[in-house]
Parts: structure tokens; C-alpha cells; sequence
């Protein structure tokens, strides 16, 4: 069968669609509407049916769609089946807000290695996994063949963090820092920042709605 | 002048655009070039010249474009130009990497009012503000006008913390844990979760590209 490739924008919202019913599954929920998915994910009502009738995913008037279906449809598209491996490195505030984040279990994202170079932290535990020393990071990942990790280092550090993960050939850096980095365009960031969603949300504050031009 | 109203899509893309030309110009430079905005931003270099043409925003040949003026432009058209009152609820972890948080503040954007309901934490100073009683919530929000919370306290607390705000008449919600909340149509609410992003990068992992269904 032909393998599928997908625009960016229907893959963050079948990522969004699938976190909301697994979610769901978890509080004892069987079915769900589209119209609740778009409740709880924000997205147009419109927009989450234009995208279950392309891809085929049927449910019964009147009781909505099958949790367990769309979790397999979900998956099916977007290939998620298996477990991802990923390394944390920095472990502030930010760090350990993000090793407390139980829903990554759920989704089979492991974070095993965690890094940091404060002699204070190196060696010590946190959520039952050893803090590493920063230069053990190149090796561990290369040997363990770790393909994402998440920076949570201070601004300052960020880029000379990514410039090792480069080094150690990661796949895919998260950018948990408020800098954007650079890095070669075999490696791909993923920012996950507070500003654009604030600078989104005080549009939304000065405007009443949103129109045309896309 | 008619004001214009756009889509959730150029909104997010301009406050992309705008966090990064904030973030160069404290680097000290003073040009910019689409493809360096692109490089950045990760956002489609030929989507970038389509915003830039949009909005009749014009650079110099081999020069780019000037970081004031683009600021100026970027301001212009997405309204910012208020200091925006925040309300942080929660000072775990999470809380406190969100006050740590420096390039909010080059925003406009003050996190002065932080609560909680730990009696140990209570009455405490954390980054120069007191930490307030959850108590005092709602009707801190009324007297002081404050538009934006953000939720940071653990995923079972959530909803009711939503609920409370809901009822001091909150505009926007950010909410940072890993639970969906609900709450009626006039609050407007962003979800900051490292789930969606992680999703989305596992795809681009098991996949060469992106393609045409948007």
C-alpha cells in the first residue's frame, strides 16, 4: 500500500484529536462527538468533520465516534506504535515540570536520560532516573540511538546545547528555551514557547474575530 | 480606517515573525532577511515572502529588511501596544519556569499577581511577588481588570481552578497542564502542551515529508 504524507497542519490536528480522546479513554468515556472534539480542542467544528469524513472514520448518529476506533484510526495514520526515547537535558524548574508531565507515559514517550553540568545535580536522582554529566550526553546518545531531545537549559546555554545534540546527531530538538537556535536543516526543532501564544492571545484580546486571509 | 481582521494562521505566523526580530534586535543587528526569518521560525520561506508582500512590508535588495521598522509593521498590524496584566495560578515547578521566563516582560507582558493554595507557600515572595491565597482569585481579577490566567497546577486541580476564573469573568486562559478544561464559549482558551509537538515530531520522524491534504 502507498504510504500517505501529510501537510503539517493535519498532522498537529490528529495529534491534537488523538491527546483529546486518550484523554477521554482515561476519565471512562467510550464515545465522543465531533462537536466535543472541537469544544475541547479549539479547532472549527467544520474543519474536525471535513477531517473525519477524509479520512473515513464513520460514527453512529445521534452516539458519536468509537474512543477505541478513532485511537486505532488515529494511530494508523499518524504511525505511532511504538516507543520514542528521549533525552532531557537540563533539570531546572523547567526540567522537572516536564519529568512530572505523567501524560508522555500514555503516548509511549520515555525520558530516561536526563543531563545537566551543575556538579550539585550530577549524580543525584530525580524521578528515579541519574542525572548525567553534560559530557557524557554525545556518547549516550550515539550508543542508545536517542532520536529527540528536549533543551530546558537557560537561554544563555541553549545554542551551545544544540550545537552538541548536532554533534550526536539527534533527529529532532524541542526548544524549551525562550531563544530561538540554530541548527543545520538535517535536524528539526520544535519550539514550545509561551510568548507566541501570548502574543496569539492578545490579538484575539484587541479583536473580535479572525477572517480571510490565511 | 477600517480595521482589518485575519486568521488564526497569519496571527500565529506574525507573532512567530515578531518574537524572533524582538529576540535578534537585544542580539544587536539591525537587518533581517525572509530567509533568515524562515531558517528561524521554521516557517516556509515562501510563506514568509507571501506575509511580508501581504502586508506591503518592503526590504532592500542584498540588505533585507530593517528589524525597527519590521517591529513597528509586525506591532501595527497585530495591535500590541498595552502592557497585558497576567495571573499565574500555581507555583510548582512549572510556576516558577514560567516566572523565570525573561523575554516576557520585552512583551509587555506582567505576571504581577501569583497564587496558590499551599498554606506553605502562601504569604511567601517568589521573583519580588507575594503569593496569594486562591482565595483572593476572584476577586483580585475583577478589581484589577486582568484579562489572562495561566493554569500550572497539577492536572487533577485543573478544572477547577478553570472554574474559578470562569466566574471572576477571565477573558483568556492559558492552560499548561496536561488535562483539556472546559469552560463556556466566551472564555477563549490556549493549550501549551508538549504532547501535541512530540506527536507531531514522531510522525515527521517515521516520515520523509509532508504533502498535500492541509
Amino acid at each position: 500500500m502507498e504510504e500517505k504524507i501529510y501537510s503539517e497542519g493535519i498532522i498537529s490536528r490528529l495529534s491534537q484529536y488523538l491527546k483529546f480522546i486518550v484523554h477521554l479513554k482515561e476519565t471512562g468515556k467510550r464515545t465522543v462527538t465531533s462537536r466535543e472534539i472541537s469544544e475541547r480542542t479549539g479547532i472549527n467544528s467544520a474543519e474536525v468533520r471535513r477531517d473525519l469524513i477524509y479520512f473515513e472514520i464513520k460514527g453512529k448518529r445521534g452516539v458519536g465516534f468509537s474512543i477505541d476506533k478513532l485511537i486505532i484510526s488515529f494511530n494508523n495514520i499518524l504511525g505511532y506504535d511504538r516507543t520514542v526515547h528521549i533525552a532531557l537535558v537540563g533539570i531546572g524548574n523547567l526540567g522537572k515540570a516536564i519529568l512530572n508531565y505523567k501524560m508522555l507515559d500514555s503516548f509511549g514517550f520515555k525520558i530516561e536520560n536526563v543531563f545537566d553540568n551543575d556538579p550539585a545535580k550530577i549524580g543525584k536522582t530525580i524521578s528515579e532516573r541519574a542525572i548525567r554529566d553534560m559530557k557524557e550526553i554525545e556518547h549516550i546518545i550515539k550508543e542508545k540511538n536517542i532520536e529527540i531531545a528536549i533543551i530546558a537549559v537557560p537561554p544563555a546555554k541553549a545554542q551551545m546545547v544544540a550545537d552538541i545534540l548536532v554533534r550526536a546527531d539527534i533527529k529532532v530538538i524541542m526548544n524549551y528555551t525562550s531563544v530561538p537556535i540554530k541548527v543545520p536543516k538535517k535536524v528539526k526543532i520544535q519550539t514550545t514557547d509561551p510568548i507566541e501564544k501570548l502574543l496569539h492571545t492578545l490579538y484575539y484580546l484587541s479583536h473580535t474575530g479572525y477572517a480571510e486571509y490565511k
